[in-house]
């Protein structure tokens, strides 16, 4: 309003309204500009309560740099190392890195490809001042051509690219200087020894911090990490489960809230998106030493194992949440009479999986009674249950003498269906529960139109085409569901393993109550975005 | 059979062994040592013929560096810079990366990093002159802990980390490197300027290189594998479809070879393992210029959205994946009669796929009749043939009456089961093929039994509990499929919405025939495994 009356109180309309936009636009600038210190410091301050070891992470840095740059900065020091004390500066900003395992990875890459250039780039040198000083320039020019050619095309090979990159960008570096440097100065190989004295005092200086003060375990990371996915996968289910069998009320509001909050996408995502981020942890893992009370080697591969068998039973996940979102809906009073086996199925199968994390997270084994009877009963119930209503397999659009049949089956089967909802305590009636459910199953086929939230691209397919089976997305989310337990039986599989290769402690039943305290605190650690950096230069 | 009759004739058994198994051992080395040389080549070999490009960024890195050492080599250019150009060849090597994005990703972090950390130092140099000599070394060495532990901890924030991670750790080298030195050496002020210097002339090259000397555009990767992926999942879907139609023996001898060799599994792998891949990509082609012929901002949070999508649609073939390998399995007589309809329909959605692949690789807007009528119709088809069999759903454990009552169902049915067979060109008779369909419909709890490889511990569960119904598998399968269908529309919205925004060109059904030629050549390009690196060091 205030734009408007502006514009019509001017003479010339639109050279007026690019001051107004600018100071429209200044105001939008302002605002941000306000919030965003706030923000910045909402941001600043999450990150380090998200994980506390952060804040001590960068402690450990700067005091690293400080004890570095004694070298430098007191006399006697610098007597012995010369100007050379700067590389064990450079040494520090690079190596030290949140893991210990990916300081090590690179403190040890770094070492091997600086040690390696150094004797390169020294023979080279040997055969090079056997020459003259044109064809000594001309030389030391092709060979760092051919090695640089030649080291760049090696970090295409998968497997060097995947455990020594870093090693051979350092070689390259170290060669360049080296053999450059020695065309200028006659005394090379001082300067290559001190060279090598100052940058093993800042590798020195890393692995101090990194393996003895509060050290960070890549390892230990991983099977945080490992033990979270657990819970997340249980509460995607659980939630899952619930909301397909819950009232439409409830869903549409559901709806409404963006997909980000969705607790079934949240539980799921971590474990879909953590290949790379188990790969890197386990990669940083098999750099480090064996630090635990028992000193077993750390089984990195059965975790990745377990993280490639978790992930497949994700996508299991992921379809039985395309369930609740597609077009073709089972109604729900359909639904409504498999309710109750489907979500004490999905109740214990999240059950089981709540006892593998916390298997995995106090390193014991699994409670033998994992598969519970609850589960089996519930599988049995539910496979009744479907066995119980099979005119609801035939499809809504069916001509009359197959309508006819199902009606009859239904009527034989009613009191079964009855007698089952009682013993599930059903506030129905039998008769009322009957007459619902045959009106709901008559109605069918105008149901699953309004159901259907056809868009309008989608129509292009023909309405009528979709207007398959009522029960068969049903039949779909029954047969995912049961594929979901089915493939529980390969997690408890990787899991046993897993105990098995870690010498995990033996279960015990007392232990369960006293480590539920625990819980919370270590909880909150292993997130996605502490991912130790790969990216960092030198 | 050597070694034991060895191990006989030797009068101290349990000391004979252990030469002989070093032998052994030594053999088994020695082998591998014969092999080695002839794998490796074969590797590097491999390396370079699945992407030519290699070979070239090789070249360019060796040409690069020779052309920073000059400013060495050459007695008038390093009496201009000293031995400070030793900084430009560092740069060369550090910066200088596989895509054009990347480099100048990494060039401009660098020099971002680098005047930030000058600018700083020379401030608080300023400070610290003013003191004595013993507090200057304190300030210096305060200062060195405050900014480094800050900047250590800034690069935790999810958005500097994302984006300027290496700019950090280059302005903490810089900062460390300019703050000790000057302790030492008075004029900073003169180093600075000539590092400066060569520092710029080094990413000056870099980027020539780069960006005008065989560009290697991030985008265009992310492009084509975005293209590419659309046929493996195509190839996924046909495949899968056709697996589960396939007659027993056929599989039988696919289970035997590895799961790598799969090409269902290979078709969707790359889909599903690309999020971190496209997010790479995706990042630096947002450094990249305008370089093409119209000019048109990259969509790069399109193709990322694309890819998004895209996993989904990837997540649902895994599903159908699932239910191949399930254990609960519908006979292979009942599936056989849904077969045409679904071969049908998979075949449809595959050609959907490829063309809207070939439409991205191209550039140009999708075909309109890219739903053609005959997915339609297959769709129409799969929907017939399933109301048709109401009796499938039955369960095959019933009670005596609900199995008269099927059979008198099938026997209802069976003119019209055996009217389609025959329009489906069966080779069976109709007579026989109901016969045969009756025996294996009374046989079907006896043939579940046989397809039920259950796993020891799946045993616990109980075999009878996983009895279900039949066809519940068939119907998740036919489900799954018709939800891939769905989820192919919201693929084409998402490739459509990505035409408008790259201005993609119009449909014209004559390119059709003169492009296909162009596909091997540019097929082989983009692997995931050329991933720019993003952890190379300084």
């Amino acid at each position: 309003m205030v734009v408007e009356m502006e514009v019509n109180n001017g003479e010339n309309t639109t050279n007026n309204w690019v001051p107004i936009m600018k100071k429209l636009h200044m105001n939008v600038i302002g605002e941000k500009m306000k919030k965003f210190p706030k923000l910045t410091c909402r941001t600043i301050w999450r990150v380090g309560k998200e994980d506390p070891r952060r804040v001590i992470h960068s402690l450990k840095v700067g005091i690293s740099l400080t004890l570095v740059s004694l070298l430098y900065l007191m006399d006697p020091l610098f007597k012995g190392f010369g100007s050379n004390a700067i590389w064990a500066v450079m040494t520090v900003v690079v190596v030290l890195e949140f893991t210990a395992g990916a300081t090590l990875c690179k403190g040890l890459n770094r070492g091997l490809g600086t040690l390696l250039a150094g004797s390169l780039a020294f023979l080279i040198e040997y055969v090079a001042t056997k020459t003259g000083h044109v064809f000594r320039a001309i030389f030391i020019g092709a060979a760092l051509f051919f090695i640089g050619a030649t080291a760049t095309y090696m970090r295409f090979i998968p497997y060097i690219k995947k455990n020594y990159d870093y090693g051979v960008v350092i070689f390259l570096l170290t060669f360049n200087l080296i053999t450059v440097s020695s065309y200028r100065v006659d005394n090379v190989l001082k300067i290559a020894h001190e060279r090598f004295y100052t940058i093993s005092i800042g590798c020195g200086i890393c692995l101090l911090m990194s393996l003895l003060i509060f050290p960070n375990w890549s390892g230990e990371d991983l099977h945080n990490f490992t033990a979270a996915k657990f819970e997340g996968l249980a509460k995607s289910i659980e939630a899952c489960v619930n909301e397909y069998f819950s009232d439409e009320e409830q869903q549409k509001t559901k709806e409404n809230s963006s997909d980000l909050e969705d607790p079934i996408y949240n539980g799921y995502k971590t474990v879909l998106d953590s290949k790379s981020f188990d790969e890197t942890l386990a990669l940083y893992a098999s750099w480090e030493p064996r630090h635990s009370r028992h000193c077993y080697r750390f089984p990195r591969q059965q975790y990745v194992k377990l993280g490639n068998v978790l992930r497949h039973f994700g996508y299991t996940i992921v379809a039985l949440h395309g369930c609740l979102q597609t077009e073709i809906q089972t109604p729900r009073s359909v639904r409504a009479m498999f309710k109750d086996p489907c979500i004490r199925l999905s109740g214990e199968v999240a059950k089981a999986l709540k006892e593998l994390g916390d298997s995995i997270r106090y390193r014991r084994h699994c409670s033998p009674e994992i598969l519970s009877d609850h589960l089996h009963e519930a599988l049995h119930d539910l496979n009744k249950a479907i066995k119980s209503q099979p005119k609801l397999f035939i499809g809504s659009k069916n001509n009359t003498n197959k309508l006819t049949l199902a009606t009859v089956v239904s009527k034989g089967q009613s009191g079964a269906l009855n007698s089952r909802r009682v013993s599930l305590s059903s506030v129905k009636t039998d008769t009322s529960a009957l007459l619902d459910w045959k009106s709901k199953l008559r109605g069918g086929s105008s149901t699953t139109h309004e159901n259907l939230k056809l868009r309008p691209t989608l129509s292009k397919i023909a309405i009528t085409s979709l207007e398959f089976s009522e029960a068969l997305p049903f039949a779909a989310f029954a047969s995912l569901l049961v594929e979901i337990v089915a493939r529980l039986d390969l997690v408890i599989d990787e899991v046993e393993e897993l105990g098995r290769i870690a010498h995990f402690k033996e279960y015990n039943d007392d232990d369960e109550h006293h480590v539920v305290v625990e819980i919370d605190e270590k909880n909150s650690r292993p997130l996605p975005n502490q991912l130790p950096t790969r990216d960092s230069g030198d």
